[in-house]
């Protein structure tokens, strides 16, 4: 999402003076098996458009590649730092998405309807055919990945949203949205020291009732990865380094927490996972594009993330993490972090 | 010193657009045993004005405490919040201090020298019948503390700076000064990436040296407490509640470097360390002072202070805390930190 990643810049108009309220998706339709919307899932047709720097975003490329959807879908990935015209394909030759043909995400928001007054936000599904945005609907855009686009499945998929678990994957998955997906940003973007003390409060009272749940169980529903594991992952692998100083979430660190700690590097090293994560994007981003938290823009060169490959003891605790299924291959070329997003160490795939 | 602790803010004109420069002092008048300044040794003469929150000024607190010079040297203790006209006795009845009758230090700096262009800043020691500044020499007070007030000791003092230790005491303090002491703050209030990036690298080297060099070593000089240590600890005890965050000396908190936090903790446990600490000033200043780098002024809740009491097993590295001496008993009642700057569970004295 480009709203809550740029409070008061970029024309967040929910930003407002009083508390952060986190924009509802304007864009709410569906691509379905059945394509009732009017949007088939079809092999190629859709183009995802994320950040690697975006935990809401990032639930989506965790999502597909579990899933095996990065034949199916393509993928666009924006520069970390937007400009007053929101994300950018500045990371693409000439500045342009090369499928797209566009230079700011802007352009397929507007393909889709002309002087949009909201904010461009990321994840966005756009329609290649017709430059036109389909859906920002982070919520709802990886529950579809997993339940519309089975066709397209690799052999192996996991089912990450199986039918039989999903009152309890809901419920969980609300109050880790409130307290922890959300709850970090209410914390960041407070106005008053009194609203980010409630918003701190619930951001560890939530970490602590999930420490204790994964203390003797391997992920958080079920026995197998599922959608709850990647929603809490995409904020847990940022918190030591953004949400802990930028948005001052420091009771403690998760490296103190050795439960979390263990839970999330066994996630991060899962095929899947890390391999979509890109720490330089995920630093720059926040503390430079977030200038009325950290005018200066001086992006800190910690935490050390040396310890993120190390043995986490995790699989002692049973579980099969893709189910009947397999994990899977290593991201396609084009598609592996740099370097510079990697943990020193760390391959690419 | 207020210069430090406010750049651009208060006045400090010493704090430029290219890099941090700290201020010299400019008062380098020296009390000693035999007067030649004009200035003799005498009990109840000075006052020490010190704030609570200032790295600099503590080291005068706790050096103060561990020599048992309460009586001979009274303590005015500021505001952690300094305004326009620098740091103020708004923590006393009518904003006034009882002894020196005035509301803002700057008026004693004024009594000493009319119209001195230069920062405010602590610790400062007034002649109390005059009400004029003797000297803001952060670097000098304690030293002369530890060597010239020796006939005003108490019973059982240790000797902070003995003459065999010296060289060895200088040449530490030295490196700590550079690197530690002023390299967190040179990383705080860097003014571009480079400049943040060069003070990031200097911090941790040092402290991976430190690290080190206390492994086998109970104190940093000697066998006993020195100066030495008194310089190191005011900037430790600060270094997870503020520089880790706030200055983004972030690479690791030091509650994850064994050494290092067993060590401030061992000093942080002696009486005469931890009673002159007050988490509350110390957070509340950084944070809310430094609107440069701050703009919202919200204070962090963390980092979680109960550790400061567990055991730190240092004992088993041997060494005599206090040499031929013994430890200070509790400090004067109208001294105590109050529990606002506690961490939980933590007595007064």
């Amino acid at each position: 999402m480009s709203a809550p990643d740029s409070p008061g810049e970029g024309g967040n108009t929910e930003y407002g003076r009083k508390s952060f309220k986190r924009s509802k998706s304007h864009f709410a339709d569906r691509i379905t098996a059945d394509g009732r919307d009017g949007w088939p899932v079809e092999a190629g047709r859709y183009r995802l458009v994320a950040s690697r720097a975006c935990p809401w975003a990032s639930r989506a490329l965790v999502s597909r590649r579990l899933l095996g959807l990065e034949e199916a879908i393509s993928l666009a990935v924006v520069d970390p730092l937007q400009d007053d015209r929101s994300w950018r394909f500045t990371l693409d030759p000439d500045g342009r998405d090369p499928v797209l043909g566009i230079r700011f995400l802007s352009e397929a928001y507007d393909a889709r309807e002309k002087d949009y007054p909201g904010g461009v936000s990321v994840p966005a599904v756009v329609d290649v055919p017709s430059g036109r945005l389909v859906t920002n609907d982070y919520q709802r855009i990886t529950l579809d990945f997993a339940t519309e686009w089975t066709a397209l499945h690799r052999p192996g998929a996991p089912d990450l949203y199986p039918q039989e678990l999903r009152d309890e994957i809901d419920e969980v998955m609300e109050g880790v949205y409130r307290d922890v997906n959300n709850g970090v940003y209410r914390a960041g973007f407070a106005m008053s020291q009194e609203e980010y003390e409630g918003a701190y409060r619930d951001v560890f009272r939530r970490l602590d009732w999930l420490s204790e749940r994964l203390a003797d169980r391997r992920y958080l529903v079920g026995r197998s990865l599922t959608e709850a594991d990647i929603r809490l992952f995409t904020t847990l692998v940022r918190f030591d380094a953004v949400y802990h100083g930028h948005f001052k979430c420091n009771r403690s660190k998760l490296a103190e927490d050795p439960v979390l700690w263990g839970y999330v590097r066994d996630l991060y090293q899962t095929p899947g996972f890390g391999d979509t994560v890109d720490f330089d994007h995920i630093k720059r981003h926040y503390y430079m594009v977030h200038t009325g938290i950290n005018p200066r823009r001086i992006v800190p060169v910690g935490p050390d993330l040396t310890g993120w490959l190390t043995p986490h003891a995790r699989e002692a605790l049973g579980g099969r993490p893709f189910g009947d299924g397999t994990p899977p291959g290593p991201p396609p070329v084009a598609e592996r972090v740099p370097e510079s997003g990697r943990p020193p160490g760390v391959a690419a795939a």
